[in-house]
């Protein structure tokens, strides 16, 4: 499928971030985190256009051609191409952090696991590890992280609720995992992203292992 | 071990297969998933014909001469080599679905030790898991997926038994698992069926962490 | 250090089972399996003699040089290098079954927590698993695979006559582990006494799960 | 930023350590006991000074231009760069230990759950474990080794009193942990510290495995 871009929109940039995603999903890929082509990533082009993963392709095998453009509200710009199911999901937070530029949406068997188990609070409240600190705005192991579990939906404007809903009601939020699914988290740039990515999966990690292990 | 082909069978066709076969094998092996020379895999040919892994070969070091033919009935075809002692269970799947053209069987710790601890129930009920949506057919984390577990037995035909029992009880099948042992899975093609298998291997990890841990 | 060699062991074949010792070493290694220079590798020369890793060495990596010379009495011959204070165990193998060739000795954390947790049994007996078949003779998941855990102990001598009390008790004998230490398994040649490694490991973590999890 | 060398440190001595230090985070990285830009490693260059990583760089990523000069205080010499905030806690065990000429510090999924798991007694117990002899001085399975858990604080000259402390006592000190954090152990070269860090994360997660599981 070939992709026409808008005028406003250089080659070079939406090559620059098409590959940074396919960089960033083949390594993510590798270490297991996206089983049986799930999971999705975009980057901010600029105000009003994102790169995003095509849907159902296998994120370990991910090149340029598997990115496509859309808008701000998940529309497909300029390809036949079908994004995503969870589009909806990126633009959200596109459209509500002008600072945010990457959105990560992945599956890992941790993610999946604490999901479920969290599911019953509704939240995971981290505390006193002092990997919180890799979190934007974490400066000590001494605050509580809390990333809410929202219940899963194949109805995308039922998750888009939840989400505005926290943010609403004036909690902080740096990412969030919806209920037997997996996580989502964003930042200003890639580096950035990844980073939160990686402390959420071990931080969901050590604290299951906190709670299920004894000595 | 050199391999004769039937006239209506193309050295270009099997090698082709052969090939997809080899590489998938030493993928699933590098995972872990095939440990001590188990595990069997196997694409059809045409009506007649499939190509199956030789029995007791390395999975982490297979090439083309590691596959070879067998009729329907797992019969080997214009070779001496011998077919897995599990080749029944293939052509099977083959004789009953037409549509199907891939089965993978592997051999994972997960895979092992859940046939083990759901055998009491003789199924795996897997549902609210978003990646059920990974199985051709499933379209929402709603819907309930049966995976049953079979006795397992050194004498084919009554594994071959047990399967068709259960899908002449009408009752919907994508995999199988045998107790201590390992699971059988199937597909249009390699890829759907490599979809399935990591599915199956992530949804089995993942109930049994969901079932023995505790938050 | 240099090796010298007897008349009778040719240059070439010394240096074949190096490699062959040093390239497994590497692969376990690589496995997890010889963390901080534990573990020990050997292969049989002739009736008088094996190769043996030199005791120290970064398993992951070994070359050529990293291994040396010992006679059946555990005894370095034509080199002034040390060999593995385990050494005795080895060649208590050789010694008593003219048809083993190679003895590995690992150290996964599977096999030191397994070893600790079945000590109070002094021993692990295995029954239900397909993958039982792997080790030489077993031919059916139905049979009872017995692996004994000896108490651990820094005097060799103690090691080895509690290995000759089992085996002179008449009882089969395919491997062993030793009280927070680690395995000892053997075979004919390379490639069967890895698949007998393999497939201990495997079963050896199969076993705990099935025994510490519950669905 | 560039680093100006005093006349003392040669810069072959200073670009030898410097990928030494590299080599080793990279390989640590690889193995995910560096989650997230954390953990941190030294090696000391002379009397009066050490080579350090430079603070929050991603250590799967790190080269020459990562690592920086410091005092035996803990302050930069010759660069503008920051060094890691837990500067001193290294500067302090090459001020008690002249023959200590490396310091490693990580931040594996094990260590942190076992520095919060251990966190009530102050102190993970090691014995009974054949791997215990891999740390230098230990040469039975029947001592104990001690790992001491200090509670984690963002105030570094708390920690440095709390192993002062521990030294003080007059108890042997091979490593430590800090709670929700991660461990620190040193050496005379980079094996002798590769060989204990790897061992001790062995033996924290055999520990761990041996008291939460059952058989």
């Amino acid at each position: 499928m070939s992709q026409v871009l808008p005028a406003t929109i250089s080659p070079e940039l939406f090559a620059q971030r098409a590959d940074a995603i396919a960089d960033a999903a083949r390594e993510l890929a590798a270490a297991g985190w996206t089983p049986a082509t799930s999971s999705n990533f975009s980057m901010r082009l600029d105000d009003d256009h994102a790169a995003i993963t095509i849907s159902g392709r296998d994120k370990g095998r991910l090149g340029r051609d598997d990115i496509m453009l859309i808008d701000m509200h998940g529309k497909a710009v300029g390809t036949s191409a079908r994004p995503s199911a969870e589009t909806e999901l990126h633009t959200q937070i596109y459209r509500r952090w002008p600072e945010m530029n990457v959105v990560l949406h992945t599956h890992s068997r941790t993610q999946s696991v604490a999901s479920r188990l969290f599911a019953r609070d509704g939240v995971v409240t981290l505390a006193g590890w002092e990997l919180q600190k890799a979190i934007a705005g974490q400066t000590t192991h001494d605050s509580e992280l809390a990333i809410p579990v929202f219940p899963n939906t194949q109805h995308m404007p039922e998750l888009v609720a939840q989400v505005d809903a926290w943010l609403d009601s004036g909690r902080p939020l740096h990412a969030y995992l919806i209920n037997g699914h997996g996580i989502y988290t964003w930042g200003r740039d890639m580096a950035e992203t990844r980073r939160h990515l990686e402390a959420l999966e071990f931080l969901l990690g050590c604290e299951m292992d906190l709670r299920s292990r004894s000595v």
